[in-house]
């Protein structure tokens, strides 16, 4: 089976290595091409358009950075659904709408091609390590036949329903962990204001009903200075405008995302910081800015 | 020893079993005495005030509700402070004001008696079962005095400097589980009205970087209907506001917290289900009303 795959950013890269490990063909198409350079090294090959990633793979595999880059790989005369055939799968694994899945779904039934949603979450480390959660929407059967490529790259998949669901759950995911960064931000700031001992308030409650995941793994690194991006923070503002967007589609209310988007706005776009990672929240405060 | 006891809720009747298991004497006030009557028939002895516990006891350990409870237990003719001897320590364990706790701390001075602040965590659960976790502020070596008491009660003690900083670490410890209770509210309901598998979800979240106590601990309880309080939402709803006064005498700003504060407000006050336990928050979305 050969692999198509567009996006050879730090998540991409690890998951072609995992696939070309595996001895799968993978075929490569990126908007950069220097970026895909050490993939080509490790045994992959190129193509000058996702058209082409088409023509020549049975699968292909997008994993890009927003909605717009997404829509740009599979629509024109130069995407993805130009150069489909019948029977063909496409998987997007960017974090996208669960609203352009559905379209991408819609549009791909007129080729005869299946395209699944299936966002993840597990960061750089995950994609490198093959440890990767999977959160997948779309057609049943699609889904199913590619579970051993999943198995591959992942330590879980999941199926959420039809297109669409993969996306929703990994803005539930979002939605938990924006919520988790402020209070662990908050917390940590209140402990430093008060002269406490903050790495032995974060070890007191990372024993008890406090303790998250964020808090264990972004916790000491912000002790220690260190602001470099697990998880950017400019992608996790991306999520939750998406997040918020379809939440106000279903009218929901969400105050706390409400709130992450706009500390993460002015992380972001105005102290210019969305290229450090999510724990860089705290700099919003005196205490650690 | 003779230990006193103040507060025969359900944390202080889990506490002072297991303290009586220990062959520790313990002579009991209760504002309701009815509420003593469980510990009394396992063996504690009952005084009519604090000043006549003061005066029996060699130490004191309180656990009311709110920091006025805490004033009243100590101060004016009937209090401890009236029935204080030298050499003794009071230690209480009410989740109160960090500025209260240094009062009591400077006031207990004049007796020569050493005030610690020593809130808990674990809830009910943890008192019964003596795995509570002790964040202790005060005097070092009365504190270190304590130790052995602290490990029948406890799973782990920790002093976090001078009187009040027991009460800052709770307070960080309250700051943290809020936002993780509101963004599990809010990845609840986004995750039902998307129509996803609200549980499948969940156990997709808790596998990664979304995972928390709150989410493996209180999540499948709202699933279930279950509103029973493991913690009272009215106390988080005290815990919060002694948090932003605290905060605002520190000039801090701490908008999650004061989100918050203001749904637990909605929640507890104008919805009047403060006696639910704190995962009721959901039922401020109509997905879950």
């Amino acid at each position: 089976m050969k692999i198509g795959f567009i996006g050879t950013g730090v998540m991409g890269r690890g998951i072609i290595n995992n696939l070309l490990q595996a001895n799968y063909a993978v075929v490569v198409f990126n908007r950069t091409k220097a970026h895909a350079q050490s993939v080509l090294d490790n045994g992959a090959t190129w193509a000058d358009s996702p058209k082409e990633i088409a023509e020549a793979a049975d699968l292909v595999i997008t994993m890009v950075g927003y909605p717009k880059d997404v829509e740009e790989q599979y629509y024109g005369d130069n995407g993805l659904f130009a150069g489909s055939h019948a029977g063909q799968i496409f998987v997007d694994m960017t974090t996208s709408t669960p609203t352009l899945a559905e379209q991408l779904a819609v549009d791909g039934e007129k080729f005869d091609v299946k395209v699944l949603d299936a966002p993840v979450s597990g960061g750089d480390v995950g994609a490198k390590n093959g440890t990767l959660t999977i959160m997948a929407g779309g057609d049943e059967a699609a889904y199913d036949s590619l579970q051993p490529i999943f198995n591959m790259i992942s330590k879980a998949a999941n199926r959420f329903g039809v297109a669409g669901r993969g996306q929703h759950t990994k803005m539930a995911n979002q939605i938990m962990i924006a919520a988790t960064m402020l209070g662990m931000s908050e917390m940590m700031v209140y402990a430093k204001a008060a002269d406490l001992d903050v790495a032995k308030v974060m070890a007191t409650l990372s024993a008890g009903g406090a303790q998250n995941w964020s808090l264990d793994n972004y916790g000491p690194r912000v002790l220690a200075g260190d602001f470099e991006p697990g998880f950017y923070a400019k992608h996790l503002l991306k999520d939750l405008r998406i997040a918020l967007d379809e939440a106000a589609k279903m009218n929901l209310s969400l105050p706390a995302t409400d709130l992450a988007e706009a500390l993460y706005t002015k992380l972001a776009e105005q102290k210019g910081l969305g290229d450090e990672g999510t724990q860089a929240l705290v700099k919003l405060w005196a205490q650690f800015a």
